[in-house]
């Protein structure tokens, strides 16, 4: 097992990443003081529950604990203020008090979600994710959680640091291969934002990575999670540094938008997102070997780099000025300088995104 | 002008009270370094709009702020889940941004709905609160913000203090009646709960707060919320101290919810169960007196204080189940000493609230 820290102060908290850490889920809640006498609420999803929900279920209560669950749709749409609202009146119903723990068993969706559940239930209570898919390396690290409003992804949420983060690796394994290759492009990310040695690896172990190699692939989530750690250490509340995990975000969230959400995997959008970006930076001076490189390693982990033809420039451009990175009436944008490194563009030219939108549908920089 | 800080680190700010400070009210804004680039948004209600809403836009608009507002019906019903969306769905629409501040201008319900649209909106903006109430001298000091959930008040919030507190005065002169005594409940309450010799001032100056004397008024609520404050100060998140500020809170709540929103006032139904709380302590063995003192210095407010007889006892107490008061099953009251002295019970036998609640619908000590 892995272990690493998330360091935020009196709300540090652990990450353990491990094949079959879901079978001994009660030692780690004792070892965290999690309280018996309070029922946990554990919030799922369609996809998640067959496989694992069971296991978690019976693990639990053989220690002792009382355990509530509730099983949302899996996908986007579960990150609804109606569902929100469902899950706190099952909450209220089923008695969770302030001494309840809420746990999130399954991917980005359910982490956003069910962390926002134990946020404001009764003003916050203690929120533990288990994490079951590549993305949500992520999403786990950093304390964001949000539901969606229909005009915009993300828009009511609150910072809600986990009490821990148990990261068992086999449940993986049951992951659809598109899933596995959009969690990819998170962990590249990573790599792109900070560490080009790690965006070099992630290159060179792509094969593995997609074939989900126990050794590399814990490997490649616990230097993904340390690299978002270290951002959040330094900027716990997004006042400046933690923008650059935004790196493809902008264009990403806009692509999701305009096309609707389903078409395109969150990963997938920030794929194009980050292929954009890099080919913004071209635009505006940097070597087009930073274009190519970057798209080169996304292509190979199967991720999509050309700005789908059939969205409408203008929907996406309208998108993004609903998109909550432009302060202060000003645009922000992330952008690449060499591979491993970024920079914060707080005042962007929106005719300069227009343009770089439009190229990207071309997916070649020599057009 | 009075100004007092609530101390909490660095999230510590000033209320100022004073006659007549929304006609400067931009100095405030300009003062706390309120961006004049990124929108306003007021939060506030149909009773309060006609009287004050257009004075505040116009002020803030002269110094150069761009200002939406939203009237929301006034009533307990508008802190609801439903409004917040609305309020969320009008906030994207108008176009705020991260250092956008919103405004709750009125009493305590616009306070807690608009401070859970600021804490929630993008993961938290800026928050200025303007009371309007006598009440709100309580809903505006501790950063507890909220809607309720249709089983159980107040179940949705979390902890967002404000940037600043501006109490002016003057808007109390257009508060109904029955609002003026519900607030003063609460002012009392904390001469009860923490300041022997506050209640004694309440007591005597009964008549001068009820006809809004100014001098009397401001004195009042300066000692009301730095009473307030210090509780806050010393325990931010509701882990031990604060509780106590819920003296006669557990009853009244339950008698709210019973009763159905609208028939009693949040400051009756506490004043009824302020009564209950010296009543329950009389027969765990304090002196009569502390009933009796109690219940006098209430009516000196024209507030109630005997349970009213069509409200169902076993409702009643189903209602309090429900209280987030509960922890770990335990049933958690809170229980006047003296006058000016409460001290919380962690094991309140539920048998011992159930007599109190019978007898205290003969609102007399010796039946
Ligand atoms: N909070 C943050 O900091 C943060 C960061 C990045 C992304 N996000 C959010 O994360 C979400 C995307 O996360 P995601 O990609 O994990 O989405 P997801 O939770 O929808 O999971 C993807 C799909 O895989 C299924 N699934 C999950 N685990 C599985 C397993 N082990 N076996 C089989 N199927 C499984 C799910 O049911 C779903 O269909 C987005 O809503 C995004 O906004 C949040
Ligand atoms: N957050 C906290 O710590 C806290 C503490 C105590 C109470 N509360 C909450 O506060 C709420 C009660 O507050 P409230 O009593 O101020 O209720 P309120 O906001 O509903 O105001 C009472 C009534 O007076 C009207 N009104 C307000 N100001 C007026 C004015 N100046 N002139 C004329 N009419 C005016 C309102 O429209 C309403 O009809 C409850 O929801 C309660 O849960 C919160
Ligand atoms: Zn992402
Ligand atoms: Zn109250």
């Amino acid at each position: 097992m892995r272990t690493l820290t998330v360091e935020l102060g009196e709300r540090s908290y652990p990450i353990y990443i491990g094949q079959g850490l879901l079978q001994n889920i009660a030692s780690f809640f004792e070892k965290h003081q999690i309280t018996k006498k309070s029922p946990l609420f554990i919030i799922t999803d369609t996809h998640v529950a067959p496989h694992y929900l069971n296991d978690v279920e019976t693990n639990l209560h053989k220690a002792g604990y009382t355990v509530i669950s509730a099983v949302v749709e899996s996908g986007e749409q579960s990150k609804s203020l109606a569902v929100y609202e469902q899950m706190m009146t099952k909450a209220i119903e089923a008695g969770l008090d302030r001494s309840s723990t809420v746990i999130a068993l399954g991917g980005g969706v359910v982490g956003d979600l069910a962390g926002f559940v134990a946020a404001t239930y009764m003003r916050g209570v203690r929120f533990v994710q288990i994490p079951t898919t590549i993305l949500a390396h992520d999403s786990s690290v950093g304390g964001k959680v949000a539901v969606n409003h229909p005009l915009a992804k993300n828009m009511i949420g609150v910072f809600h640091q986990p009490v821990m983060v148990l990261y068992d690796t086999s449940t993986l394994q049951t992951l659809p291969i598109r899933e596995v290759r959009a969690g990819l492009a998170e962990m590249v990310k990573h790599g792109l934002i900070w560490d080009e040695a790690f965006a070099r690896w992630c290159d060179q172990h792509a094969e593995d990575l997609l074939a989900l190699d126990p050794e590399t692939l814990a490997y490649g989530l616990e230097k993904g999670c340390s690299i978002k750690a270290q951002i959040v250490s330094r900027d716990e509340r997004e006042n400046d540094l933690r923008a650059i995990l935004n790196l493809g975000h902008t264009l990403g969230h806009a692509i999701e938008a305009t096309a609707g959400y389903g078409e395109f995997l969150h990963g997938e959008a920030i794929s194009i997102g980050m292929a954009g970006a890099a080919l913004l930076a071209v635009q505006l001076g940097a070597d087009p070997s930073l274009y190519t490189e970057t798209k080169r390693i996304l292509e190979r982990f199967g991720l999509p780099t050309v700005m789908p033809k059939h969205l409408d420039t203008d929907q996406v451009m309208n998108a993004m000025m609903h998109d909550k990175k432009f302060k202060e009436g000003n645009m922000v944008y992330i952008v690449p300088k060499a591979i491993g490194q970024v920079y914060i563009d707080t005042n962007m030219k929106v005719s300069a995104v227009r343009n770089m939108v439009e190229r990207l549908k071309e997916g070649d920089i020599h057009v």
